[in-house]
Parts: structure tokens; C-alpha cells; sequence
């Protein structure tokens, strides 16, 4: 065959590169298991018409054929790849409602797959990583405060740029607009959520054109989107519009209360956003946007929201609150800026050197001993000069060669620091052990 | 919306089960960089002709098409998800090998697609872990003796019954074919291939109808699938059927150093077993199956081999040897019998219970001192009677309640014991910590 080529938007690290991203995935796990949010994977694949419910992602999704399926049969053609998390897991609940216990925390961790047009140059598979909590028939609001200070805690322990994570509620923006009189609110949040791409002109064309605005309604809603504050002053700056709806009140208070309990544990963490919006119209209250120190042009890397009505049927209900880093997204941000960097290219720790064929079975032995105190080993592949075999640790970054021998001797080939040793105590230092993740 | 319904073939685990998923798939994964194997994913996606390339499994593959693909558009329909992680992995090195140093030690730990019939209730998705070892032009030979070494330390540490390995070699039946003089030693091996399946009789029919074998070549080529032993001497019972070649002999040269190195280390582990095939087209040295004992009738739980040429170009070749760990298919098998358990649904070691919603803030610090210590903690979700809140934690197996007071006190919800706690120092007992995993 011929030399294969990548597929665009369909990125492959390199093990380096992997190696960074299980770094983070297990700190990010293991946050998120710290406070008690069960793992669940869901399939890969949906049915059709549970992934064009919600609109805006519609045309992105990828359809599974069966190559062999009969001509005209139709079993597969209904399914498609996920492009989120949440929406599989809603179903998941309400398939599974009887056997979980609510409220019910858990983690996910996956693949999903967009079929983005190929020139936007936009990633069509990625990681991500999501937690949610949900209840049956009320959710308590103290979730809502809580999803920040997990992301904050699970990428706080990373070599990476801090975060900001930008914090709105959909019932100031609802009520807001009931309050001033805008007929669409809807419309009008979809409007302003573009306003970071099309600017406030156009924002106020498209409030007046698709949410039935008048100039006055579109100039009050474009004030609101303006205003943000890393404190609970937010709200006085809002009620300075004069707007008054109960909705309103009752979104304020939920967003002071986010602010407060983020700036209580992390002061810098969370700012109120009052343009935040998120396109996606299943939220109806506190949404988050996070934004990467120094990033802030390339987007949201992490973002969720409250969701009431999204799992669903006649007679049950399950609201909830989740959001989901995006584990590819800010990946690939920080590699494409050469921001992380690993100490070496493979887990090994110690390559054992072959003096001779014949002595393999021996060195075989030592790698075993090594790696049975849960040192990375590898045995050399053939029994090549020293110089060669030394080369071959050098090239992978490996910082150690163990050279059998009477006594054995094991030599730090960074330092060139050759010492005696013996296979069954012999420990390198607690930092050589595993590759490790370094800022850039 | 409805309840939605499983689609047959797409398992879904529920947390406890993915908990103990987790636990297997991190003892495979450090077990594999215990033996420097760098990790790797590869994208999900294949170009339709790389999968089709090999002709058994292509009437299995999922073909990917964009939703919203202009009419008659082509780019996305060459696209298909994978079937295994070997072919993506030949490809991946083919098309990196610039950048690549070798022989390159690779894992892999991803989901795989097989559009099988759903009637056959057959798994079509699943989890596969996969390591191999590829070099440039030439492989040296240990390598095969060394896969089924990684694989029984892998699961060796895991509480699921032990494994037996069984092996064989290539070149023993294609010489061996030869030998006796088989036109077609590929047909030949096919058809052996399905002995455990159809039996010795329909093999025999099946070397004359397609292997153009006569009735007495046809009852050689079974006498040799016939020959196993946990030592060497398969050898000597292959040698006493009087069949001259030198690829047998070659053949069976590896296949002894193979089993001879497993009983160094792990007596019983491997056994020679003649009529082990492997229906893939690509292996040319040794070929791996493995049953778990106790459940051999369900099939392998593990499999692979030495390949030569399926990752080359005209002028480049990097032959291989890996082995696949069906990590979906095994535990599918133990979770349906019962025999892997875990002592709590979710991660959480302690729930703080909230005597008031006004004391919210007071449990989160509690819960937060603990996490710093690695201790999973979860906030009770409302200030309930305390009935309910300890309830909460019995649902789940959560060990530990934690009540705030003049001093706090800890209650270990199984025996009983409450005693006065710090949440600045008390720990919970090592084996209390995470969610044990054990066998029936």
C-alpha cells in the first residue's frame, strides 16, 4: 500500500502527546471521583431521532450504515454517532431510571464525533469529559455552584494556564427580556449569543428581526449583555436598568450565590457573564463558558449548564446540572503552543542492556524483578554494542542502563553516573519513575 | 419522549460494573507500561479501503456518512469505523514511521465497531487492549515469546479465573501443508480453523473441497491439529508423523522457545496447541488464543500473532507481533455469571450529612479538608432528617457518615461505630478508601 495520509479533523497524538492526555484524564478522574461522581460510559452510537432533537447540532451528526445490510433495510441506517455526552445521558437515565439512585452522580469520560464540513479545519472526533448530577422531579439549586469548583479543582492540579469560567443564568436573561417586553426570549438569547462573533450592531438587527424587538428593548438587552463583575455587584449593576420580573429576581439570586460560593474557595475563579448564552436551547438556568488564561481568543474549553426538561417522558422528570471540559479542545490549544512537554517519549524507566543472546533469559530475570517492584523495564531488543544499545535509551528519553555484569551496575545516562546494584532493591528516584508533565 | 430501549449488541454497564471495568482496564494499562509499552490512540475512522483490505472481516464494518453530505457527495462515505486496532495501528505506523523510533512498543485501549447481524447477539461494539511491538524490516524473535508473558501479568493481579494461553505457529501448518504436499495451505488453514466448530469430519470434507487436499493429506493436516502439550514435547509427537520441511522445522524450533520461556516463568500458563489457526490472513509466525478457565467453551478472551506484511509499502516493511485483550468480551462473560463483585456503587468513602441548609457552607469545608487527604466525599444533597441522609449513604455502600458537631463525629454505617473525627486528620482504613473489587 501506499503511504497513508491523516484525515482532517481527526487528530492523532503522538505517544508523547497521549501520554500528556492520560496525564490529565487521570487528574481530571480522579477529581471527579473525589467528589463522588460515579464512571458511566454510554455507547458510542443513538438512535436518529433522539439526536436531532435539539436543533442546533443537527447537521453535524454522523450516520452508521452496516456495509452488508440488506439493499433498502433500514435497522442501522437509524443510528448515529454522539456528538455530546448529555444527551446520552439523559436517555440513559430515563432508560435506567428504576435501578439508579437519585440523585444520581456520574462521570463520563468518552469519544464524540461531529461531521463538521472538513474546510473549517474543526476537530470531527474528541475527548471529553463530563460530569452531571441528577435528581427525580426537583433538583437542589447548590448543584449549580458546585460543577465550577470541581473544574477548577480537577484542572488546578495541571501544569496549564489558569482558568476563568465565565457564569450567566438563563432566568436573568428570560426574565429580563419578559420584563422589558421582548416577545421572543428565546430568539433573543439565541441573538446575543452571537455576539462575540458578529458584534453588538448586528446583534441588535438580529434582535429586532427574529426576536420582535423594538431599537429601546434591543438597546436594554444589549446593556444587559455588557454588564460582568467578579463579585456580587453584578446584580446591582442589573437592577440599575430598572428591569423588573420575579424571574429576574429569582435568576439574580442564583447567580450571586454561584459567585459568592466560587469566590469563598477560589477568588478569581468564576465571573459573572451576563452575555454568556449558550446556544443550546435545553438550559434554563446557571450556564457556564470557560475560558483559558492567555487562550481567551480560541474559545470556551469547558462549558454546561442546568437542564429541567431535557430527560423527560409524560409522567417522569429528571433536571439537572453537568458540564464537560474539553479534554481534545484545550489539548490541542495548549499543544499547538508548544505549552506541555513530557520528560520522555515512553514509560520506561531502566533499559536492562543484552550482553549476548546468550544472556537474555538473565536479563529477562532482571527486568522481572525490576518491574515487580513496579519499576518500567524494558530488555534491550538484541545484543548490539553498549554504545548501540545505550542509543537506543537515549533516542526514547529511557534514564537509565542497567548493565548485567559481577556485580550488576546501573548507569544514569543523563549524568553518566554508573553505580553498583541489585535488581531486587535497586529503586530509582521517585521522580524518574514515570514520565513526567512540565508546563512549557 | 418515551422510555428509551437498549439496542441489541451495544452493552452499557451500569456504574458498578464500568467501576470494575476501570479496575481491569488500569491493571492492564500499568501492566503494559510496567513492560514500556508507550500509549497510543488511534482516531476511530479508517478510509474504507485500509478496512476492506483483509478479507474476513469486511462485512462487518460500520460506514460513516455526514447527515447533512450534499447529495451524492463522496468524502465521508470512504470513511468506517474500526474493526480491531491492528490494521489502524500498521496504518498509523506506515504513515508516521518518520517519526517513530524502533522497534516501537505500543498499547492501545479503545472501543472497536463490528456491524454484525443483530439476531446473532453478538457484542458490535466492545473494548479491546491491545499491545504490540513492531520494528523496521526485520523483528527479532523474542518478541513472540514474550506477548503471553504481558498478558498473564496483565490479568494475573486481577480476581477472575486464571488463563491459559494456547499457541501455535505459522510456519509449523504451512510447512507441515507443504509437507504433505496441500496445494493451498491458506484454504488449508481456513478450514482447520473451524475444527472447534464443525468438527474433524466437515474439516476433512472442507481440505478436499477447498484446500484440493487428498483424504490422506486431509487426515495428516488433522492428526497435527490434533497435538497438544504444555512442553515440548508437542515436537516430538509433530516430528513422529514423518513430515519433512524446513519451514516446519523452523516453525517448530520458535514454537518450543515460546513454550519453554512461558514455563520458566509461568508453568500451566501456555500451552502448544496444533490446531490453533486464527482465521486472519496476516499472521506468518506465532498465533495466540486464550481461555479462561472455567470458561473455555465461550471461546478466546484473547488473541494475536506475528504478522510480517501488513504494515509495508513498496520499499518499506515493518513487521509485527501483538496481542489483543478482549477486555468487553471478558468481563461481558464474568458479569453474566456473577463472578466479579464490588463492595459500593459509587467512589464516595464519606457523605458529610447537613443538620441545616445554613450549615451548606460549613459541610463543604468539612468535605473539602477531606479530599485534600484523598478521601472521596460527598455533601448530603438536602438537610433531611438524618434517617434519610444515612440512607442515602446505604443505597450507594457508602461506608462512612460524617456528622458535624461540637466535636464532629464519623460513623462507620456498617458496625455501627461513630467516634469523635478531625476533618483535618481522621483517615479512613486503606481498604475502606476506594471500592474493592472482587472475585464470586
Amino acid at each position: 500500500m501506499t503511504r497513508p495520509k491523516p484525515i482532517s479533523g481527526f487528530p492523532e497524538w503522538m505517544p508523547p502527546q497521549r501520554t500528556i492526555e492520560q496525564y490529565v484524564v487521570d487528574r481530571i478522574r480522579n477529581t471527579f471521583e473525589l467528589y463522588g461522581f460515579a464512571p458511566l460510559e454510554t455507547r458510542a452510537v443513538e438512535p436518529l431521532d433522539q439526536l436531532l432533537r435539539k436543533g442546533e447540532t443537527s447537521k453535524e451528526v454522523y450516520v452508521l450504515r452496516r456495509l452488508q445490510a440488506e439493499e433498502g433495510a433500514t435497522d442501522d441506517d437509524s443510528l448515529g454517532l454522539h456528538f455530546d455526552l448529555t444527551v446520552p445521558f439523559a436517555r440513559f437515565v430515563l432508560e435506567n431510571a428504576g435501578k439508579l439512585q437519585f440523585p444520581f452522580r456520574r462521570y463520563q469520560i468518552q469519544k464524540v464525533w461531529r461531521g463538521e464540513r472538513p474546510q473549517e479545519g474543526r476537530y470531527r472526533e474528541f475527548l471529553q469529559a463530563d460530569i452531571d448530577v441528577v435528581d427525580r422531579d426537583t433538583l437542589p439549586f447548590h448543584y449549580e455552584a458546585e460543577m465550577p469548583l470541581v473544574v477548577a479543582d480537577a484542572l488546578g492540579g495541571l501544569p496549564i494556564p489558569p482558568i476563568r469560567i465565565q457564569v450567566n443564568n438563563r432566568k436573568v436573561c428570560e426574565g429580563f427580556y419578559r420584563g422589558v417586553g421582548i416577545g421572543d426570549p428565546e430568539a433573543a438569547l439565541r441573538a446575543v449569543d452571537k455576539l462575540d462573533k458578529i458584534g453588538p450592531d448586528r446583534v441588535a438587527e438580529l434582535l429586532v428581526e427574529t426576536a420582535g424587538a423594538t431599537q429601546a428593548q434591543a438597546k436594554a438587552a444589549l446593556a444587559l449583555a455588557e454588564i460582568s463583575a467578579t463579585d456580587a455587584s453584578f446584580a446591582d449593576a442589573v437592577r440599575a436598568l430598572g428591569v423588573e420580573d420575579p424571574l429576574l429576581d429569582e435568576g439574580l439570586a442564583e447567580l450571586v450565590r454561584v459567585v459568592e460560593t466560587a469566590n469563598e474557595v477560589a477568588p478569581g475563579l468564576v465571573i459573572a457573564d451576563l452575555k454568556i448564552a449558550r446556544g443550546l436551547d435545553y438550559y434554563t438556568g446557571t450556564v457556564y463558558e470557560t475560558q483559558l488564561r492567555g487562550y481567551e481568543r480560541f474559545g470556551s474549553i469547558c462549558s454546561g449548564g442546568r437542564y429541567d426538561n431535557l430527560a423527560s417522558t409524560g409522567t417522569e422528570r429528571f433536571p439537572g446540572v453537568g458540564i464537560s471540559i474539553g479534554v481534545s479542545r484545550m489539548l490541542g490549544l495548549l499543544f499547538g503552543h508548544d505549552a506541555l512537554t513530557i520528560s520522555r517519549s515512553v514509560p520506561t524507566c531502566v533499559l536492562v542492556a543484552v550482553p549476548t543472546e546468550d544472556d537474555r533469559p538473565a536479563c529477562d530475570r532482571t527486568a522481572r524483578a525490576l518491574r515487580s517492584r513496579g519499576v518500567p523495564t524494558e530488555v534491550a531488543p538484541t545484543a548490539a554494542k553498549y554504545g548501540k544499545q545505550i542509543k537506543y535509551a537515549e533516542r526514547r528519553g529511557i534514564p537509565y542502563v542497567w548493565f548485567p555484569g559481577e556485580p550488576d551496575t546501573v548507569k544514569d545516562i543523563r549524568s553518566g553516573e554508573q553505580v553498583e546494584a541489585d535488581a531486587a532493591t535497586w529503586q530509582p528516584p521517585a521522580e524518574d519513575l514515570r514520565p513526567v508533565v512540565s508546563g512549557a
